[in-house]
């Protein structure tokens, strides 16, 4: 072939090639359109929409995510049955929370899609017997469902703190979802809880002015935090309307100086009388104090990593344990074996662990012993400094535990934590000592026998099988009207 | 240009190009073996020369990195003058160490180059008059020099134990250097110190099997360890041995349990008579709990990290904290910004210190409770299980913090045993409260006035004038004649 014919033939390649090229680039700039489409519909949402299902119509993927919440089998991890007795496996802890709702019953965290049965079934919010009546106020309601930012739009947000839990069963009918965290109009992150915004305001912050990462943990933050119910708001006075204590801060001791300067307790405890904090779940803040919030990485990277289905690239809303799913949350940072990576998460888990045990046994025993001394005769001024002291003790452990994830987020914080509830709740056993030799008992009052739940129960006098009937009752003769007025 | 005088052309390119790379080739492999002659020279080094200049001759580099540990400034991120007073920073340790060499002084620690100025200065090893006197023994010596494992080849390792500290001051000359670490032979690294091999055959474990990544931490775990001295070993009886007490195991627990079974004590503490454990500087166990030692990080990676100097590439012998070089230890492997590692290990820091302080003061306070009790007639009876509480919670809190390291190496570790130091501290406490009731003081035993190091000296009694006045004599009168003896 002569060099001419050769340049020809090297230009009509390169043409070939070039507009093959072409072909290439329109193919790739469609596909980003179909992906574009698949994320961006034209949608026609209610910014009040509650039904996870309208929204899931145009987010398959994200909504069928969702719905694997609802999958128990990891939980397989905590419990065989996937919703371990709590009770059970510490009876400690029933005499820890003697005279509040929790020491009649709590069980290991489940999947978002049963925040309704839970709530409905728990002994904890009792056997309503219709409007008005059981233990527990409506403002337990708030973090359970998109009804809630739907019911505050409609009547207020004063109003829905108002009343008894029973009283608006009948309204809140959709699992926590979508609108929880996300603005129907543009699907972007939204605040829907008005007590996130309100804390932030409290420490001196404008929510309105966080970033979208930040959005990624604090939509989270909206219900994974320590809060309490404040009945003296001036102009708001008997409404238990949800607050977080974070006007000093977020840190444990920042909170405990918060609760003691207002002198709240959620409850006064039955046996010691203590004037009680219950920790609640404390989860934003702990992780803010670990290496993982320090280096930006957001609840959502590591509890709903991002998935390919299709080509199409969306956030995992099977929101779980990270544990459950290393490849797509550790390891997309950390080049290590599944097997390794677990086996630090556990070593934490069972060193914090260890220290919660020791702590939980202290605590008891300093109720009890706290109990004998009321009996000796102790007065209210005798007692009150040791009675600060065991408020302050399991507040700590309380914190340190409540929130489940705390050591993974922050075991070193937790083990702080614990460390300082330890020195509280023996000075508090000293003291109680002292005070026991003045008042003629100069002898260790002897452990409570709470080897099992039951007998926890017992010894701190509940009527379980009371409690039993009455939840019986009710979910046989109220819940299902809700479930009905809430499908009218 | 015709095609073929081009295509000659390109022959004669190519040609001169393959004789460049050529050229290059051998240059690239001269450098190389320039290198190996740097790393490998023919070297005649006696197997027990512990002048640490012999050495240098053949390893510049090593030899002139590792004189840089003479080096004090960065120690200033410790203290002004690079020899932190401890006990001026905490006066507490003067009563916790009460009866024992360190309450007389204790100073943060400084560079492998000091190692026998330290120990001759230091009050601990007291004002020796000549052989046969002074409070040590000769086994003080053990990881202060290269002259140590000379001596041991020439006069037997029990013979090297024996007798006084200021028997062998005269053998003593070179501060720890090159033959501590590396075999005169091969240059390889070698385990000179026969505690830490028997430590390991204590636990079933053969050292001589450990890889050379093992020994890069092994070398420094001859003497960064918890360690005590062994006066009743059949046959060797009176000798104070050195061994480690590890046949249970390395952890803090299996050692606590190790020393009670042999019912060991360092020393009875002057005021509450607890038979007392030092911990001394159990690094290498706390390191092994630490997830650096998990992902096969050695003591050198960190501490003697590689460093380029003129093509060569060599570790460098200036041990230091890493945090004085952290773009050659840490961002190695951390994508982080200096200040951003440094927070998270000072936070680290900041975190197990609160424990240690509050510890210590409750520790203090347990002290000189069991004083007061002992005062007013307690038996040994009654005070039996309150001293080994004393002794346990001392021995946790000291194993904590007697390393220095190990706020960063496992923080973790630290805060849990932490935890659990203050429960039994506060148990020795509790105790302690009932029988000061029994013995008829039903009210707290006050805290003493020990603000400074003076006070605390004069409260345990430490006639500190004494004390200098006996050093500096020694210093006058026999340490001129060591250096004497042994330049002779």
């Amino acid at each position: 072939m002569s060099t001419k014919a050769r340049n020809w033939m090297l230009l009509i390649i390169t043409i070939v090639v070039v507009f093959l090229l072409g072909v290439l680039a329109s193919n790739i700039t469609n596909r980003k359109a179909e992906a574009r489409f698949a994320y961006m519909p034209k949608i026609e949402i209610d910014e009040n929409e509650a039904d996870n299902a309208v929204w899931g119509e145009y987010f398959p993927r994200e909504y069928q995510s969702f719905m694997q919440t609802l999958d128990t089998s990891f939980a397989s991890y905590n419990s065989k049955n996937g919703h371990k007795d709590l009770l059970d496996d510490s009876p400690r802890l029933v005499v820890l929370w003697a005279g509040y709702g929790f020491s009649k019953d709590y069980n290991a965290p489940v999947g978002h899609g049963y925040a309704l049965n839970d709530i409905q079934n728990t002994l904890r919010t009792g056997g309503p017997t219709g409007p008005g009546t059981g233990p527990m106020p409506s403002t337990c309601w708030t973090c359970k469902s998109p009804d809630v930012p739907r019911l505050m739009n409609e009547i207020g947000i004063d109003e829905f703190y108002k009343g008894k839990w029973a009283d608006k069963g009948h309204e809140i009918v959709n699992p926590i979802g979508c609108a929880d965290c996300h603005d129907a109009g543009n699907m972007g992150l939204r605040i829907s809880r008005p007590a996130l915004a309100e804390g932030f305001e409290a420490m001196g912050k404008d929510i309105s002015e966080a970033s979208h990462n930040e959005m990624r943990s604090l939509v989270c933050a909206q219900c994974h935090v320590e809060y309490y119910f404040d009945k003296k708001i001036p102009g708001k006075e008997g409404i238990p309307y949800l607050k977080f204590p974070w006007k000093n801060g977020m840190g444990v001791e920042d909170m405990e100086a918060y609760y003691d300067a207002i002198e709240f307790s959620d409850w006064t405890h039955s046996i010691s009388k203590a004037p009680m904090l219950k920790a609640q779940h404390p989860g934003y803040e702990l992780f803010s104090e670990s290496v993982h919030a320090k280096r930006g990485v957001s609840c959502a990277d590591c509890h709903m990593p991002y998935k390919t289905e299709g080509g199409q690239k969306f956030t995992d809303h099977h929101i779980q344990s990270p544990l459950a799913n290393p490849s797509n949350s550790c390891q997309v940072c950390h080049r290590e074996e599944t097997k390794s990576l677990i086996g630090d998460v556990t070593e934490r888990q069972v060193k914090n662990k260890t220290e919660a045990v020791e702590l939980e046994k202290l605590l008891v025993h300093a109720h009890v012993e706290a109990g004998k001394a009321w009996e000796l005769g102790a007065t209210e001024e005798q007692m009150k400094l040791i009675l600060m002291d065991i408020r302050h003790a399991q507040w700590r452990w309380d914190y340190s535990v409540a929130s489940h994830g705390a050591s993974f987020h922050a075991p070193l914080e937790v083990s702080r934590i614990m460390t300082s509830g330890t020195r509280i709740a023996q000075e508090a056993r000293l003291k109680l000592a002292r005070l026991l030799a003045e008042l003629g008992q100069n002898y260790p009052v002897p452990y409570p026998n709470i080897e099992t739940k039951a007998l926890a129960q017992e010894y701190i006098g509940l009527d379980m099988e009371k409690l039993k009937a009455e939840k019986a009752k009710f979910k046989k003769n109220i819940l299902p009207t809700w479930m009905k007025e809430s499908v009218e």
